[in-house]
Formats: structure tokens, sequence, C-alpha cells
């Protein structure tokens, strides 16, 4: 915990504030242990403030080292009456967080107020090693999901039966709760990204797309398998070929040091030749206490990868009204390559 | 769908603006239908225009009446480009939702931007008769799923199990999904109102909070109820016996035109008046496409009560270090008084 407010108070130069204000509940959890729905953490050079409340203030006070005092509901219309006692300005807030409303109410007395932007997320994209044995867990966890779950016939269940296994499998193993609802996606289905599970009836000779988590410990797993559910029109086979390339390929070049955008032409690169399909999403995004964090893997992004970074590598393929093929691992980004954490195998498994 | 817009329409008047502009995802989902997490909606007298991202573009075309743009991730930063063409002004917005980067993206070009606050918040604290149709239903599963979990013992367990077997027994019931983490609080746990179900082996002769509710066509429903493990000490029968009576005065008071805050009076009084415990939260809250709307039934609140709300009546009676009741329904707002949704029983169950 220390550590992190320090690399937190060593931006506070460039920023151009005495004081940076976390309003986002992920990143006071990141920064202190402090879980709740509403609070606001100030972080200057000597002093540590937690304003939240009266739900969150004994939690807060339990775990040490902060100086808590009990806020109203409203907790930043709490702290504008309050800021300049509490916090030396200027004083950083995340622009990305704060609302309209939030923001008038903390400037309610003409504090001095810098948006910012990114900041914490920043120091999130890199993990520490009590972090990343959390994701390594996630990852063991949702791998044994789906050696459970490919064990049951998916013909004549409906997409929500096969993502309700899926849950209870990844519950079963382990997981604290999902990193997210499960996506079940079969027959043309799975030629949509975001489809949602529902009642459809999974058929024969169609691909069926998987995409689950388990969380651990607060920290999220993120993994995508596409089955067969039978012999498979050629078309579909061919881009089931195509996607495995494409996410060998691109995963093959993961280290510290490739730029996100190089590593998302890859596989775009790959999946465009073919001809057999556009490409309608990104790579992959980084993963942690929240299934989608930085960096982001995508044409128009700057992010340069880390040692210590995590992040998905994710390609499909989609045949629109036919059916569609994505393959997603999630990898530790080290120095000489990924550390693939999510082994289940990539070979077409058929469940009838 | 039409009936929401024109309601909505109807407060442009009031607000001095042409154009409304939605941001908060349930609230365009609430008025359109468009189930997304990136899309801005405008209302105005003659158009409804949605801009969203690729991802969800097709899905919001084949919903027919929506003008469709396809725009960036970054939908603000796009409708700030084009805030002048796709909408008149002056455009009021959700300053609850819009952040101040969100903000300073839609203002780029000189448009005139109005906050406003709770205007779509205040139209879903009235359901009419499908949402109530699904709410009834999410209601009668919840119901369904507590048969279930007091068939089997609970001594010997974990809380985190017993919140497994709760999730497990409302998604066989035929729930989509939860409508909230499982709460499963016992022993000295059970005086702590927002407790996280751990791994604490429940003992006997304790109480067990357990909160839960289903959700059911994306509404949501919820119930609290508490168990004994064996014989109780007096205390703890006291405060059951006083909080199942202060929920019973107050569910009885529950009817249009009653203000949020003498229904929180009746419940506070009564468990203040026995000098048994502190109140420490307020009486209930509104329940819909979220599980936290309006009305809010707390003392500073200054909401009345309407035909066709639907809330929770859920007062607690906490002993710090000891244990603690709370009994929770949810109900529907009628005229003569309340329709109660969550009919498990209320008498003290002991579960071994």
């Amino acid at each position: 915990m220390n550590e992190r407010i320090e690399r937190l108070r060593g931006e506070l130069g460039e920023l151009g504030a005495a004081t940076f204000l976390v309003t986002n509940s992920v990143n006071v959890r990141y920064l202190t242990g402090f879980d709740s729905s509403n609070a606001a953490l100030l972080v200057s050079g000597d002093r540590l403030v937690v304003a939240t409340d009266g739900r969150y203030v004994e939690a807060a006070r339990g775990l040490g080292g902060l100086e808590v005092h009990a806020a109203d509901r409203d907790v930043l219309g709490w702290l504008g009456d309050r800021l300049g006692a509490l916090a030396e300005g200027p004083v950083a807030f995340e622009a990305d967080t704060v609302t309209v409303a939030g923001h008038q109410a903390l400037s309610a007395n003409g504090a001095s107020l810098l948006p910012a932007s990114g900041v914490v997320l920043r120091l999130r994209s890199v993990k520490d090693d009590g972090e990343l044995d959390a994701i390594r867990r996630a990852g063991r966890i949702t791998t044994a999901a789906y050696e459970r779950l490919t064990r049951e016939p998916f013909v004549g269940r409906t997409e929500a039966a096969v993502a309700w296994s899926m849950e209870q499998a990844l519950r079963e193993e382990g997981a604290d709760a999902l990193a997210f609802p499960v996506i079940v996606a079969s027959g043309p289905n799975s030629a949509l990204p975001h489809h949602h599970p529902g009642q459809r009836e999974i058929g024969g000779g169609e691909t069926v797309i998987v995409d689950a988590g388990a969380l651990v410990d607060g920290y999220c797993a993120d993994c995508t398998r596409t089955f067969a559910t039978g012999p498979l029109p050629e078309e579909l086979r061919q881009a089931y070929a195509l996607c495995r390339s494409a996410q060998e390929n691109a995963l093959a070049a993961v280290r510290a040091g490739a730029t996100a955008r190089d590593l998302d032409a890859i596989a775009r690169g790959e999946i465009q030749a073919s001809g057999l399909a556009p490409v309608v999403h990104g790579l992959g995004h980084g993963v942690g206490l929240e299934v989608h964090e930085l960096p982001v893997l995508r044409p128009t992004s700057t992010d340069v990868l880390a040692a210590g970074s995590v992040v998905t590598i994710e390609p499909g393929v989609y045949l629109a009204g036919r059916g569609g093929v994505r393959i997603e691992d999630l990898v530790v980004v080290g120095e000489e390559g990924p550390e693939v954490l999510t082994t289940f195998t990539k070979d077409l498994l058929t469940l009838h």
C-alpha cells in the first residue's frame, strides 16, 4: 500500500498539484485497500485523508494509517465545504470520474482544482507480485472451469443454460465471483462480438463462443474459446484456423517494449489479408482489478507494453449471419515474452 | 417506449431546453430499450438521435424509430464535434452522469449546455404495468429461493457457502442474474449492515441475515430475512420482535401520498423508543431497473410516495459485537396500501 501511495505522490510535481483527490472507488481500493462505494481519498506529501459515509467509517479506521473523516452520503458536497482544511491546494482531481454536479459541489468554496486523467490507471497498469499471484490464480481457476464445461454436451441446450453451467464451474473451482457476465454465443449469434446469452437452442455443426473469467481476491481473469458442435462448414473451419494463427502470432510478439499498435497490426493484418472477414474490434486490453484496464491494444493506442502488465490477446473472425470465432488468452508481459495464464487447449474441440 | 419519451419531452419546457441529452446507460435503456454500455441519446421535440460505437450500431438500428449514428468509442468527444448538427440548443445534460472530462469534450464547440439532475430518475420512479409485471416475477422467484434455501442446514457452513447456495437457488428458480451480490452475515457480522459474506463458519444460537434478490427481464427484487441457528440470547429475541414490529407498522402505512420521511419515522421512532439499539440506516429505497432508485425513504428525504412506485421497507436492529436483525419486503405502492411482493414468512425460523 505505501509503495503505491509513494508512486502517486511522485506524480504531484508534474501535475502542479499539492494534493491528489481520488474518487474512483477502484482506485481508492488499489491505493489503500479501503473497499467502499462512496469515498474520497486526499493524497498529499504528508497526509492521507479519507472521507466516507457512516456505513464505511469503521472499516476505514480498521485499516490504520488513514486520517478518516465521517462525511455525508454526498461526500463531494461535504468535502466542498472543508477542502481548505483537509487539503493543501492546488488539488488535482479525476476528471474521468468526477461528474459535473460533483465538481460544482467541490468548487463551492473556490478551491483550486486541476483536472487530471488516467494518473492512477497508469500506475495500475503495471502489477506487483501480489497482484500477479491473484491474477495467476484467477487464470488457473478459469482454465479448470473450461475443462469442466467441456465435459458436458452443448447441442440442444440454450446459450443461457451453458452460460449458467460455466458460472457454476467457475464458482465451484474457487472463483469469488465472475469477472464479468459469461458470454455464450452460438450459430449466427457467434458473429456478434457482444452477444448476451439467450434462449437460443444450440444446434449441430455450429460455432459456439464462450467468453468468461474468474474474480479472485479482487482480480479478474478473461479467456475466450470457440467450440464446434459437429462438422463445420468450410468457411467456419477457415475462420477458426485464421483466428488461431492470428492469435498465436500476436501472442508470440508480446514482450516489454512492444507497442500496442504493432501487436494489434499483426493480427489485424493477417485477418485483413485473408479477405475472409473485416476486423471489428481491437486485439485486447489490460486486466487487473477491472476487466478492462490499461494498456489498450488498438490501432489508435499509443501505449507501450511494460513488464508486469497483464493483457488479453483476442482477435476475432466474424462472418455476419453465419458464425464467428474468437480466441483469447490472458498473459503477463515479460521482458522476453508472454507468460500465458489461460492454458486450456486452443485445438478446435467438438462438443455434441 | 413512446410514452416514456413523451414524458421526457414534457419536461423540456420547464428545463428551458430544446433537447435533453441522456448519457446514463440505464436511462437510455429505460427510454428506448437500447441496451449498451456506451451511448448518447438526444431527445428533442421532433427527433430521437442515438450515437453509439461500432459494437452496438446494429443493435440500435434493429430497434427501429431511432436515428442512429456510428460514433467513436469516445462518444461525447465525437458528439462535441457534431452537437450543432444533431441537436437544437440549449441542451440539458445529466449532471450526475457526465464527467468533467465529458463536459469539456461536449462543450468544445461552444454548445449551450444546461446541467440537470434526476429528471429521468423521477420518471422511472413510477412503474408502468409491464415493469410491475417483471418486478412481481422477480419477487416471486426471490420468495421461492428463500423457500429452497431454508430447507438446508446453516450451522457449520461458511457465510460464502450459504451465499452461493442462495445464488444457485435464485438462478434455478428462474432469475436471469442477481439484482446484487447476496449478503449473508452471521453472528457478530450480522450487526454490520454492509457485511460481505466471508469464510466465517456459522455457529449455533446466532442470527444470520440473508439479503438477496432476483433480476428478471432487467428488473430487480430485494428481500431480507433473518434466521436463528438455535435458541437466541434474550436481547437478540427482543431485537427480532422489535424489528418485525417496526417493519410491519411501517409497511402498513405505505400508500400513495405518504411521505418518505413519515414512513421512516414510524420504524425509527419505534426502534429508538425501545432503547435497544441506535438506528443506523434509512427505512428503504425505490427499486426498478436498478436496485437503488427513487424514492428514498430517509429522514432527510422530501419524496412523496406515488401509486405505482416500488419500494423496500427494511428497518434493522443492530447490537454491535453481538448480532443484528433486518427484515425487508419489496412492495408496490397502491392508492389504498401496499402490495407485498416478497411473501416468504417473517416468523423467526430456526435452521440448524
